[in-house]
């Protein structure tokens, strides 16, 4: 049996109508206008192409995106009194630094300098801690896009068991706690996991994080698992692909996420629903402060 | 074959003498004199016996111990005064607020509101979220305590499979980011986990804090494991045990912690730590500002 294939690109665009729906709502009836601020330091190919989608995003959203682009010769303290001016800047919601940034700047203090209430990437500890802790805080977008992914086949988590093999910052690590919010037995892998495979076969929800291609064969999978990939790798030939044998495991996972078009399109969705998630909120202090 | 008993009581006694000679030197060379504050509000009592406890083992290692005790009628609003006066003291390294608190007192607010820099406890989300991505924090003294065990073994953490059953957020949550840290293989266990024997028969090292006496019996463990039981149960004879029914899982397991005598005095022992720990580095920073 050949699994069903999670389109990201589908369940993104469904949910960008929804969030572009609530943003104009927003802007009618509570006069607030839902506002991105991004800063892009430096020359990096690819940051540049993922900020250029995060604004065209925003934008055909409803969400105001102001893109600041600085030299790679920008000083950390110009960097924080930016953003310093942006988390006293009641009209922004949300404060995106792409990372990389050049080494001279410190990456822990510029994350740590975003306010709280404006960390739409989810990156600051304390964001971090609290979704650790079951408090409400930004969740990290990809993780958040999985999470709607599963949510949207309809298929209980409580006591599945969900597998996570990599354990980086923004993904491995956050994913494994969101699930274990939603009452999944949690196991985390990586490069010092022994016997991967005969793990990974227990998996009823495996997510693959690592960045390397063509990792995980049919092997490692369960008959009937869903399989996320969130490897985003790009072959010799130009071409790209994800940490999972896409083409074998296809035949024996019941769902299974393409790459590209798998989680990439929901990362970004969930950065809009962040930014909106703070303007609503935000509204809402201004209906109280009126009261 | 039997385990080897692992005495935390003699471990926890080792690391309290080598704890007072810090803070000897502490004293001595630098004129920096550890301190914690212990805030202690109604009269549950457990409370007071785990304060009482506190207060004695600070003393044996030289470490100031202020406490104050409040009655139950003490607002919020008294109790953030009072933490501000702690976090804006110098002499202070360490604040500790006993929990539970009374009901008209908000305990995150009152955790929130502990300088992350003295939070010797590490429940400031801040602390927790530093802790998942590995950057330098206050290690919350349970899952710390359980750490030290194991190091105490002298086995290799790298790769080896730790299931942690329970994720609470003082032990069985950050336990586990604990040992990912440290390159094992992680899987958090719950009460909605499905054959949690067939799971928990993996473990080379299960930890078990769920506080359900006898919930683990020799079905559950693997021949060999290393088996940490952090509950503490009263039964109804007025005996105390933990979620490990010790006499038949100690015939399968290589090492053992006891009830009472494992856990338990490990985690006063990091909460000294962990403020000896905030006085070095205050100490640090005197130096660097004389030069």
């Amino acid at each position: 049996m050949s699994a069903v294939i999670i389109s990201g690109k589908e369940l993104a665009t469904e949910k960008r109508t929804f969030i572009k729906e609530q943003v104009t709502k927003l802007r009618q009836f509570d006069a607030v206008q839902p506002t991105l601020a991004v800063v892009l330091v430096g020359d990096d190919p690819a940051s540049h192409s993922y900020v250029k989608a995060k604004k065209k995003a925003c934008e055909e959203a409803g969400i105001n995106c102001l893109l600041e682009h600085y030299p790679s010769t920008l000083t950390q303290e110009e960097l924080l009194s930016r953003i310093d001016y942006f988390n006293r800047n009641e009209e922004i919601h949300g404060i995106l630094v792409q990372l990389p940034l050049p080494k001279h700047i410190h990456e822990n203090s510029i994350i740590e300098a975003i306010s709280p209430e404006k960390d739409v990437d989810g990156f600051h500890p304390i964001n971090i801690g609290k979704m650790m802790i079951n408090q409400d805080s930004f969740i990290p977008c990809t993780p958040y896009g999985i999470l709607e992914m599963i949510r949207s086949l309809n298929v209980s988590i409580t006591g599945k068991h969900v597998i996570v093999v990599g354990r980086s910052n923004i993904v491995g690590k956050p994913v494994g706690q969101l699930f274990l919010k939603e009452d999944a037995t949690i196991t985390y892998c990586h490069s010092k996991t022994k016997n991967l495979s005969d793990i990974t076969r227990q998996a009823d929800i495996l997510i693959v994080a690592v960045g390397r291609a063509n990792l995980i064969s049919s092997s490692y999978v369960k008959e009937g698992a869903i399989v996320i990939d969130v490897g985003v790798n790009r072959l010799e030939s130009g071409k790209l692909c994800g940490d999972v044998q896409f083409d074998s495991v296809k035949e024996k996972a019941s769902y299974i996420t393409p790459v590209p078009g798998g989680v990439g399109p929901m990362t970004i969705t969930m950065l809009l629903q962040n930014t909106l998630q703070s303007a609503q909120k935000k509204a809402s202090q201004n209906k109280t402060n009126i009261l």
